[in-house]
């Protein structure tokens, strides 16, 4: 079993600065830790036992290896707790802050040194940790009743900011985007984003890999892991400190440099990796990326019950390259004789306000062969629409295999439609031209 | 009281094509125009009654005239509909579509000069009609359990499509914004957006109008009357039909050509006039807008519990031409020593994970004097964050008239937070970077 699989999936875990408080970052992540499926020792001297687990004066004191050390404690005292753990574990999760990002630069490299003298491998300081939902591994310092925990599921992420990594969570299980392997990594002192690449690369839970950097050590090396990484699964970078505020912002952040923004971007274009402009962009490609195969073509069609809407979709498919080609004349001519006359069938197909529910599996079924993509954009305003639109768009899975997203405007239904249409595993967003990036991250 | 004034605010309505089915358009309408506060005729020569009305065979046996008449007749009973109203109204709004945007262009035509000969005003055809919250007026065929609409406020909304329309009034009902005078114009055969801006930049209920566009038949005027609109009001548009596309989309939508969107686009550059670059710019600037005074100058202030966030934030104001600048060294020094060492006391300030709400409150009070705008960043993941924070930022606004928005971050206090946060008009967004878009909507 390599290092970081144990990583992932220890079977014993020691937490250092256990706390009997549940509002102390050390109380929320023994808390969070009791759901783990092997063993947790809480190392406090004060106490006997914290949280019906029996506690440790110190380290030493813990019964065997641990494969896991988490470490929450000031930052002065780190270098001490880990010449205590050598030759007691083989890696440590340094989650406190106070290192180079504070200007500490002194004691990070002492805590370099030890590590490299110890063969501890460090991950952090200054970060977040793991989240294992396949484990019940979860040693955030944040409550779940304060940020819902994505499910298990296919997606892999890997981010240097804590906080970066608190709103993918979020947005993840509000987007119903399941996860298989979740690290934040912060400093970077020693396990970095390309290590973390090479092993999510073999990792078979991991189908889609979503990575939030502010800035890499190792250039060459980075984009070496990033180019194989994304050859095998598919892999969106959100790039921050792209220019002189950000990069000062993401210094005193991570106390790394960010480098020229122009020439990672430039890079990341030549190997043909995919890079999300903003954090919504990142979101909505995850989740269109988890949600379904990728596919081929530029050529879209857009079924939409709103003109408006349509048109918006059609300016935003121009611009990320995509094309609304006319229908081919007997799809047209034959949709002319099953629509009602002020039906527009045309591309967009507009099934007007007078839509019903059947009309988009009807237009979806004719046009199957014609396109390489589609979008469905529904305004459920009107009385056509009912929850029912999701089982019809099921039943078009069975027959379409390529790559279709929805839109779905705000009203009654929306939010249970929604639910019932992302079932089905069709990715909804809110508005049209989200709908159509996401498709474009679907169309490659 | 001018004809346009006349159409928002009408004493008596006349609906023909009133229906007693309320799944029907004609239902749905008469429904609606239950709620408004002045007389209301259905006619249909089927009925002598419908939802508790007396009902009229035909608009010759409506008593007296009527401010406005609404016709949901199919298109082509439409020539003689208008012919029986001469003399009798000054106003129709015909909401029924099939006229040159499904290319009866000969039909649209006849409309028109029956319009230009009886002297009636037409709204239309293929539209969506009027709202007005203070006059309770609502002619939308969209029921109200389908579709939220908005309360009372200073937004006016003028959409050429009624697609669009609904998607604009379902994001505002969701965003706290109340709007003023809402109207689709549809085809624009006779009252057109240039008329309605004219309007508007006098109405005072309305400080903020977003205009929905696919096509101006007269650009000489549109940019006259939109110049005029934009000195005097804060005007938002978004204009659809930008590549080849969304102009053939567009003009199987409403029957007009949409023009070269790169002279367009120049020319609202040139005059000044605000340009949203898609449905989500649009909404997000309004809400600003409708919250907000707008203010001067580029400096804009970050105030984040989260490092990464902040980061993407600095990243958006620079690509969007606002500095964020270094904080000033006596309040670096104040700052420094009220806070903990750990906190990052730069721009962005990062009151890292270990945030209570005060902090927020502090740092806006010191360093008010200093920036043009200020962006707040809260992730609500962490113990130190409550519903509180409302009040404080609340308090905020007593010594701070500068441009204010907020990021709340996914969470589970968030939808709570951001409801108690809005309440005090700060507007929230859901991403760093569309918060930073929005204020720079605020400074111009």
């Amino acid at each position: 079993m390599s290092f970081l699989e144990r990583l992932f999936s220890p079977d014993s875990i020691a937490l250092i600065g256990a706390s009997k408080d549940e509002t102390k970052l050390g109380g929320i992540i023994l808390r969070n830790l009791l759901q783990f499926k092997g063993r947790v020792y809480p190392v406090n001297p004060k106490y006997r036992e914290i949280m019906g687990l029996k506690a440790y004066p110190s380290s030493a004191d813990v019964p065997g290896k641990c494969d896991l050390v988490i470490i929450m404690r000031p930052a002065p005292e780190v270098p001490a707790i880990l010449h205590g753990l050598q030759g007691r574990t083989r890696c440590a999760v340094i989650m406190s802050s106070g290192f180079a990002e504070t200007g500490q630069i002194g004691l990070q490299e002492e805590v370099k040194k030890i590590s490299a003298g110890s063969g501890i491998r460090i991950l952090g300081p200054n970060c977040m940790g793991i989240y294992n939902p396949s484990q019940r591994l979860d040693t955030f310092f944040l409550p779940r009743e304060r940020l819902k925990r994505p499910g298990r599921g296919n997606v892999g992420i890997v981010s240097q900011s804590g906080a970066i990594l608190s709103c993918l969570l979020g947005a993840a299980a509000s987007s119903r985007t399941g996860v298989s392997k979740v690290v934040g990594y912060g400093n970077a002192m020693d396990i970095d984003e390309s290590e973390l690449y090479e092993y999510l690369a073999e990792d078979e839970d991991t189908e889609v890999v979503v990575s939030y950097i502010e800035s890499v050590a190792d250039g060459r090396r980075f984009l070496e892991k990033a180019r194989i990484l994304s050859e095998k699964k598919a892999l969106l970078i959100l790039k921050a400190g792209k220019g002189e505020s950000g990069q000062a912002a993401a210094f005193s952040h991570t106390g790394r440099l960010a480098g020229r923004y122009e020439v990672f971007h430039s890079l990341l274009r030549r190997f043909n990796i995919s890079e999300a402009m903003d954090f919504d962009g990142l979101m909505d490609a995850t989740k269109a990326l988890s949600y379904q195969r990728p596919g081929r073509g530029n050529r879209v069609c857009i079924i939409t019950n709103g003109g408006g809407s349509g048109v918006l979709a059609a300016d935003e498919c121009m611009s990320q390259g995509l094309e609304v080609t006319s229908l081919p004349g007997p799809s047209k001519e034959k949709l002319g004789r099953v629509f009602p006359l002020y039906y527009g069938i045309n591309n967009p197909v507009d099934l007007t306000a007078q839509v019903k529910d059947d009309d988009y599996a009807t237009a979806l079924e004719e046009l199957k062969g014609d396109y390489d993509g589609f979008l469905i954009i529904v305004l459920p305003n009107v009385m056509g629409i009912t929850e029912g639109l999701a089982e019809k768009l099921m039943a078009s899975r069975k027959y379409l295999s390529k790559p279709l997203v929805c839109h779905i405007a705000e009203g009654g239904i929306t939010a249970r439609l929604t639910r019932l249409v992302e079932r089905t595993r069709i990715p909804v967003y809110s508005s049209p031209e989200r709908a159509v990036r996401a498709l474009k991250a679907l169309l490659g």
